[in-house]
């Protein structure tokens, strides 16, 4: 379910590590020359050509196609089965029902211009987690459905209560938005692509173009995975055959309330029929009316049921033995089930994978030995909620602690520019590669072609500048969205997410128009970028594979955090003097003058002032991290690596982890990095500290502070002890 | 044609002049008691009766009504009669006649909810000054119009040579638009008014809610008064029966090709049929459907032909003579002549003014003589290029530069906020009032009210601080737009320009529907702010006729002055660090790696670096004018007034004219404020230097620099000697 938000990393550079040795880029140039653009066409159309959901027959024809080419390649593998919650729906009814009448599509048609979007097996379009409901009540339009969308109804004096919520896709990850709705007494909740996001507005639409077009449906899981993903009824254990469940309705993260996700062509005569206040401009799609809040006359009836059964989600896991080191496992992954046919998420991702896994068989083959274990893995259940990758990290938890050198994510590919974020210790490994490998469109490295890019699109001059003079890859943090979370968030094992993109932008995401046709025409013609793609994350898995010395610079961790750690204190600069402006404002009754009287719109009140926190403890760790960090650079720079060494590197991040998690979700156990409480996908850096600020609660911040100061000085002892 | 746009005014605040004597607020008191709402609605009503253009029998009907009504509120009034070139269209066709046909409608429907909506005599939607012509072409659309989109279309490989253009309404003045296209070889220019600025995008549509409805068209002049108002026969001189004029032909301010205004209606077919390249977002609008610039198949059929007839202007002017001054003059006007019916523009200003007249005529009646001789005018032809007040200030120039203390302009008003503008002198004067007139809504006073405004909806904490600090009003500087312009820019006579607005925000400019029924729903209910419109205008009027010592601050006008050359440093300061940035930028290839290969879009080029200009003679001559302010300040707080110090004071203002004018635009006198070429209505401060910068035009900018330095030091001079 790739598509997450990117998050501008930070500026910062430090010395590069060693030299990558000429024997290793010897057998990278060999591994570049076994990728094969046709090959990987071949593969995001063989396992694209039907529908496979996870649970589906065509799911598991999938995950054995997979397993057949692993083993085809030299590769010891097998499916690892767990047996997971999976609701498809049994009934999806919307409609209006005054003042006019309407019911909805809830289809997507089948185009002659794309050759599998008629096929049988396709989910029908729907949000899986919604919960069971019959219900009819008032609309209204709560724009993208995030908190501060609340704020201003309720400055308009419109509550949600007993009301169904219509929100647009866009600007929070879709789980979100029924989540808030819910916490607002919302009864329903409908979520639909409005065309100033995902549609006309952006561009010519499908299949005259990539856009969205009217009766494109986003579907997509609203689990309430920044609480956990996986399998919902088995938090924190593996889902296996005989696993010990929550009973559904108790299940922290599902939702109590219905909801249903449509087009725009269904959106439209709902939105088209409400009254009430008009909302404020950003509030304004592109439909051609007056959008308003509602509620009012405008009533809908929304009924959905599902089947809830327990699915089999088949991970296909191969392994190829490391001759010195077999303990120590880099690990690959990128899932496998799709809503529908998933050219682009997850199959473009998955075929670049497995020609990675095809040259490294051939590499083998032909006699190189890889120091260390490799494993390439193929995700099931990954749409619904990671659920395939996260009940197999829950059930091995403590061997890949052990072992895990680091996870390599994909999740789909496309034509443009290297994304790629993970643990920063990484940073340099990511930034050297990016200079070797070179894109197919420009020629230049991909480092060099994304850091233009960076720097044309900035937006501001100082900005550009800044850029102008980045000397490698800065890593995007991590929130949530792919099969990296557990790894990262829940066992604090050294990630990294890897993609190409933003020349690929288009609206098939989660349709059944996520085909091959659309693929070939719009995401990654000629399958450049799946080469390239293929030569990112093949070299980050051979490189940790036979590197001597694992690349790890806690150098790179510190110069982040750190960074972090000035942006919060600047946020919370910035909103305490807001706070004493606007509260100054409010006092001298600027906002009752200004309002216009005919308009009953409430007025701004007086928050509570935003106190001074003390940063001092994490400063102080900070300090410790970077004479930490510096010190082992130096040290291995001169005496190089050795087995123990590079277990400790590799675990050293498990240090960053607190065993009391984060406060309201306790899964989530990474002091760093997590996904937004209220915005998803997104991730929030040192995300006790910065949610607490955000939520105003200066208490919750200080001891957070305190947390992650304990944390990173967990960290400093542990780098200090290991050599 | 009231519509200009609001220039943010600086952030100084100097200490107040003298108190207001007591005897003068009591005066006021008795005039607010004779200011009645009832009344100013019946004149409205009246006087929007009917469509009543320039050159019609109703037209002349309103100035007699006028007329008679100054007669008998006690004032000589007069009519004084010009002749004016005035087009009005004998023929309107436009058509796409391929790739398919449709021909636009061209007509603003009647509405029963609109009582005079049907009515005869309303001249057709149409551009007054387009060239007569009949053109076929491919059509290409090209966002507003304004130079950076010619810009953006370059760098899309489209050159508008040869074709016709489509421009959306907004961001600048009419006239530029087809100015700008003429300029890069258009032949034929349409301007619509897209949903997105004036539409349902806005809000709910006429009759329903105040916006405009699908049919709706703003006409309005496009002569290219950015070069001279007036009559474009007559540049300079009076449209008397027998003046010498142009040959129409050769009139340098009259466009060569064929424009016409269309609905959002008409320009749907249109733009929808479009192809070619899909333009940035910020080019899109609120048609349901993707935007493209063409060219291509899209041809559209252009034909407008015009009477070209020379019509009578009647100006009525109403006088009272001053009892102690008679030659020293206070003038106050409106013009009386809508495109329409014009019940907003202009009548809901000119029955303000003629309360005021009222109420004056009522105090003279009661035995207050006035000091200064009060001149009041409601002039005609102001809508097709401000012809009747441009020609009675030509035609008496010298006198009015002998007698004239200042010009108070109106030109419709409407509930909300007052928006004051002018001459920088007056400053202090506008604040005074501004803090003894009540907001009818509100009851604080009208100053406290805006000042609230502009703190509420700044767009940072750190401006709201700054305004929240502001002491009193602050004059906004004036471009043009209304009949102030002649009087100021080219007669260098002290000017104000006053409204209300802000909480009346609707789509009926320049259409049928600004009627008196729009006016009562939307723009000024109850007439509640024609009253404060005619406290504050009329308190102007009264105090300048009255004052001992007149209140012009030349402390205001330094201040404002140099605020302006700190603008500019910044903006010369800013490109010169965006020009090396950018130069570096695409000298290290930036634009090249970053851009898509697969479109085709012309990449940055290099730009000529930007020099340090010498400023100092401006700062010199600044720093004098600030010492001769101070020190008039100083001596006539302690001597007060004289009449010859009064008309030292009042003709100050023509020290800042140059008589070589501004650059290729020499009508235009005064170096401080004018409109802007490329940009229209909106002001130009320090127009010389600041054009010459935006054209990169280093040597012409160095040379207004002196320019304007001569004029600050002839004012200084001036200061120097009169006291």
């Amino acid at each position: 379910m790739r598509k997450y938000l990117r998050t501008l990393a930070l500026l910062f550079t430090v010395p590069a590590m060693a030299q990558t040795p000429t024997a290793q880029l010897e057998l990278e140039k060999k591994f570049d020359g076994l990728i094969d653009a046709k090959h990987i066409g071949e593969n995001i159309r063989l396992l694209s050509a039907k529908p496979h959901a996870i649970g589906s027959a065509q799911g598991k024809l999938v995950a054995e196609q997979i397993l057949a080419q692993f083993k085809s390649y030299g590769w010891d593998a097998k499916i690892e089965t767990y047996h997971v919650l999976f609701p498809t729906p049994k009934e999806r009814v919307l409609e209006l029902t005054g003042p006019v009448k309407y019911k909805a599509v809830l289809r997507e048609p089948v185009l002659k211009e794309d050759g599998t979007s008629g096929q049988d097996g396709q989910l029908p379009t729907y949000n899986a987690w919604s919960a069971d409901g019959d219900v009819e009540a008032e609309l209204v339009y709560v724009n993208f459905g995030l908190p501060a969308d609340y704020e201003q109804l309720e400055k308009l004096g419109v509550d949600v209560k007993g009301k169904i919520v219509i929100a647009r896709y866009g600007r929070s990850w879709r789980g979100i938005k029924p989540k808030i709705a819910q916490e607002h007494g919302a009864i329903g909740c409908i979520i639909y692509a409005d065309p100033k996001e995902d549609g006309y507005y952006q561009g010519e639409v499908y299949p005259k173009g990539p856009y969205k077009n009217e009766f494109g449906v986003q579907r997509g899981s609203v689990m309430d995975i920044v609480k956990y993903p996986g399998d919902p009824l088995t938090p924190g254990t593996a889902s296996t055959e005989n696993a010990q469940r929550l009973d559904r309705l108790n299940a922290p993260n599902l939702l109590k309330i219905p909801v249903l996700p449509i087009s725009a062509h269904d959106a439209k005569p709902l939105l088209a029929a409400l009254e009430g206040a008009v909302p404020p401009p950003d509030w304004r799609g592109a439909f051609p009316f007056t959008y308003h809040v509602g509620p009012g006359k405008t009533k809908v009836h929304l009924k959905v049921a599902f089947n809830w059964d327990i699915k089999p989600a088949y991970n296909v896991i191969a392994t190829l033995k490391g001759s010195q080191y077999p303990d120590q496992w880099v690990i690959r992954g990128n899932h496998h089930d799709a809503w529908v046919n998933g050219a682009a998420d997850p199959i473009s991702g998955l075929a670049s994978l497995l020609e990675e896994a095809k040259a490294i068989g051939e590499l083998a083959k032909s006699g190189h030995q890889f120091k260390r274990t490799l494993v390439y893995c193929a995700w099931d259940g990954e749409e619904p909620g990671l659920l395939g990758s996260t009940e197999w990290v829950e059930d091995h938890q403590a061997e890949l602690q052990q072992k895990t050198v680091a996870y390599i994510n994909t999740d789909g590919n496309g034509r443009g520019f290297l994304e790629a974020g993970g643990s920063h210790a990484l940073e340099g490994l990511v930034g050297d590669i990016a200079k070797h490998v070179q894109d197919p469109q420009t020629k230049v490295s991909v480092w060099e072609r994304s850091k233009a890019q960076l720097v044309a699109n900035a937006a501001s001059v100082k900005t550009k500048k800044e850029l102008l003079a980045r000397e490698s890859v800065k890593l995007g943090a991590l929130g949530s969205g792919s099969d990296y979370s557990t790894f990262l968030q829940h066992a604090g094992i050294p990630v990294l997410n890897l993609a190409f993109g933003g020349e690929d932008e288009a609206g098939e995401y989660h349709s059944i128009y996520d085909s091959y046709d659309m693929f070939v025409r719009f995401k990654d013609p000629g399958f450049a970028y799946g080469v390239t793609l293929s030569q990112v994350a093949g070299r980050s898995a051979i490189r940790l594979a036979d590197a001597d010395l694992l690349p790890f610079d806690f150098r790179k961790l510190h110069k982040t955090i750190n960074g972090y750690v000035g942006e919060l204190q600047a946020v919370l600069e910035t909103e305490r003097e807001n706070t004493q402006v606007e509260n100054q404002l409010v006092g001298s009754n600027v906002y009752r003058l200004a309002a216009d009287p005919k308009e009953k719109v409430a007025l701004p009140v007086a928050k509570d002032e935003v106190p001074y926190l003390d940063f001092s403890p994490l400063q102080n760790a900070l300090n410790g991290l970077d004479k930490a960090a510096a010190r082992i650079a130096d040290t291995v720079a001169k005496q190089g690596g050795s087995p123990v060494l590079n277990k400790a590197l590799y675990q050293a991040e498990q240090q960053l982890l607190t065993q009391q998690g984060l406060p309201r979700r306790d899964w989530y156990k990474h002091t760093i990095y997590a996904p937004g409480f209220y915005t998803g996908y997104g991730v929030k850096t040192l995300p006790g500290i910065r949610e607490a600020i955000e939520q105003r609660n200066w208490k919750e911040a200080q001891e957070q502070i305190g947390i992650v100061s304990a944390a990173v000085n967990k960290l400093t002892s542990y780098l200090n002890q290991i050599l």
